[in-house]
């Protein structure tokens, strides 16, 4: 039993609370990137993996099902397939494990059943799993607050050349989490080529550069009068999903049942 | 009278509380830009300037000193010089007035003055006049608290080539705040050159950039696992002071007496 | 007589060339900019002034006409109006004075006048008088042919919030150059928005963003397999093209009839 | 026998030469990320490998030493280790192969031997394989002509915080690339925090950030008036080494005997 919640990044003096954890796709790309994770953390620890493939490649032991654990975790963190979500949520909710959802694709129907889920055990899903991002959502909401009315507010993000929409969902979601800010009064411009005017104070600016194998770069921009403030986060590798996830496992573990999000682990530290 | 403690960027439909303002120094450089700062908005105006040149330039008189005002201002905002500290401060205890002190070079017994004052005026009294380098400073504290324990902080700054210290007073506000945030864990580091050492998690790295004619530049990078955020500010010119000030004066119109500075504007909005 | 055509940036030993300037429009902006400039270098000096307004702020005198002009200059360098262009070739066809123009917005007839001209006396007509953005120039359209095989590209340009056209002149400039480099087969897309579709190689990205008072920004970036190669030029002032034209004085300073630009200034450094 | 000695970017029409490559360290990281760039390209392919670890995973084979070899290559590049070399140029030598070595850390005398060797094959020998900062040091030689005698020039460099030595060595080598075109006037400057003077014209600032899993950032300051210039290099994996590589083995292709660097490639596109 977790007696302690604590937060994930709380150390307290001689006393690291252990959290254990199930990586389901712990062969794929991301499974892999979350075990070198936590192999370099105190507070966690893989005790299993769940993959179709359950040749083990680490020092944990991989099964095919959750159903063939033999050790409760704490949480479980997934970054398979949409398809393994019934089996997963069967699992937690008969035994109470927290559960870190990382996969994404699901139709209406599985997200109803996500929440529902949250109704009996802690269960984490968000859009982004990046700590940077979300925290440099909620500093821009916080520096629109502050400077919304006297600065202009433009979005940059960058990304390779393989990408097929711009702006990007991330540059999107940022946009909207600063116009809720400004009571949704602005419009988001994306070509300032065909009008010959200037800017309006109700708009945001959205750039979409796209070259090479750039990973994922948003910045905003607040531009005053002779001052620039901007916020920017680059991420130079997927693995930062990895990191967020295994915040949100060690911010879930012991937490009573929900449905969080980023915002709630940084709302708690 | 002020009934309605309005925040600076608060604009209530159909009612715009007006500020009168008297400038202090209105001949000097800063007091120039004040004035220019307060004819491009709407809730507030400058009603006089005080200056031992009274050589009028704008279309509002000056005067050689406080106690020549004909009329009674809602705040002064002074940007002259220390000398003329008792004087203001004078006036403004006999007239109840409130004070926005951006003149900078005061001795302990001045300064001990200003916060005496204090206990019966509103009084505006900060270290960095500019709004987008105190909320650049929340902003890194909030990020800080959330990044603080896994991404390594590093400040880096950017000044003229007259500057003679290094780093910048605002550099070491911005070190001093977000060591504050870490237990004051950290030492500052300044030179890796004369060391072959792998960084410590213990330390905030500074770097003093100096070139051209640049007015300043401030950012914070946080540097973690495949993901960086940063944080930067850049000033092109001293008129960010004026409209720090400006939006302090209007702040301060109808305060109860205190001593006041930037982190509670930035508390407010 | 300057027997010796000396580089912007040569300085012999021991013997400074000295070129006399006189400035056009004198008592307007960019003229004071340039006085102030000049005042700064060891091997120019303003012998006099030319402005309809002839008040002398500074230790040279002010004319309302090159016909009034009681010693003759090396070179005149004029940041007036296109209306002053009749009186200022007539003077320098007569004289054998090189000409620097800054000033913008000749009509047909008059950039006629001004090649024209060029046959007999130096004469210096940029479209852009900044250093920093014709090296910019320069150095994409070398970064272009090492890498434009290879690596995709992008401008951002960042302007004021008062601005009408999008993208600057400037912006076009450097994509028409870097183009150039590229057999021009690139198109400029200006919106990715309204399209879902990868990147191709055909393509050059222009991206303006506009806020606050920023004087002018451009950087053009050259993104390829997992490295991104940058280059930036910020104007923090107008002073800048002050710099500029002193820049291009001094260079043409004994130079032979021509016409001449930033181009030819950069090649023989 | 290659008639046409074709540059590394150029695509004739209708015909584009192909280079064959064997790679010496073919199952090491590196070797595997240069037949990953190969597998990218139509005018190069990989027709062996040579590694201790003789297990092919893509579908070239891999021998033990290049003496097993069946087919003979165009150009052999080396990522392995010092202690392959005499193997490596012994069969150069004895088949007239070029050879680019990526590998680093020789000795005086393995050193000598590689230029030797040079004198009978093409041989490309470079201090940093990437093209992007090769080309960086380029460019920053060419600003430094233009601006070196006007503008302050800063050096930041940022790598991750696992890094010994500060500045980098290819920061180092960007510094003495610009003071070279400044007759090497200038000193370097890691630490401006004891001293408090203004710059003066004989320094270049270095400056060195370590924090997380940067792979390798540089960025050259040009701070003039009014005016910044900045050229930036990004890596953002080990894989731009391979990359430099296969455009060094294919620009080899065909060229005559002789010590090969990155200037020459980039001198001759």
């Amino acid at each position: 039993m977790n007696a302690l919640p604590l937060c994930f990044n709380v150390k307290m003096k001689g006393l690291i609370k252990m959290t254990n954890i199930v990586i389901c796709g712990a062969n794929g790309h991301m499974g892999r990137v979350i075990a070198d994770v936590i192999s370099g953390r105190e507070d966690c620890k893989v005790i299993a993996g769940i993959d179709k493939f359950t040749t083990a490649y680490a020092d944990f032991p991989i099964v095919a099902s959750a159903g063939e654990l033999t050790e409760k975790p704490d949480v479980i963190i997934d970054f398979s397939h949409p398809s393994t979500l019934d089996e997963l949520l069967n699992y937690c909710l008969s035994n109470g494990t927290a559960l870190v959802i990382g996969s994404t694709g699901y139709n209406e129907e599985q997200t109803a059943k996500i929440k529902k889920a949250a109704e009996q055990i802690p269960l984490f899903f968000t859009f982004n799993m990046s700590l940077g991002i979300n925290l440099l959502a909620d500093l821009a909401k916080r520096a629109t607050k502050i400077l919304g009315d006297q600065f202009d507010i433009e979005i940059v993000e960058k990304h390779h050349n393989q990408k097929l929409d711009a702006p990007s969902g991330t540059a999107i979601m940022l946009a909207n989490a600063i116009n809720e800010e400004l009571d949704n009064r602005c419009s988001y411009t994306y070509d300032r080529h065909s009008v010959r005017a200037k800017r309006t104070k109700n708009e945001i600016g959205m750039h979409s550069i796209r070259g090479g194998t750039i990973v994922g770069e948003h910045e905003i921009i607040f531009a005053g009068r002779d001052e620039v403030v901007s916020l920017k986060h680059e991420a130079h590798s997927k693995s930062v999903f990895g990191v967020g996830a295994v915040n949100a496992a060690v911010f879930l573990s012991g937490k009573p049942a929900g449905l969080y999000a980023m915002g709630d682990m940084l709302k708690e530290a």
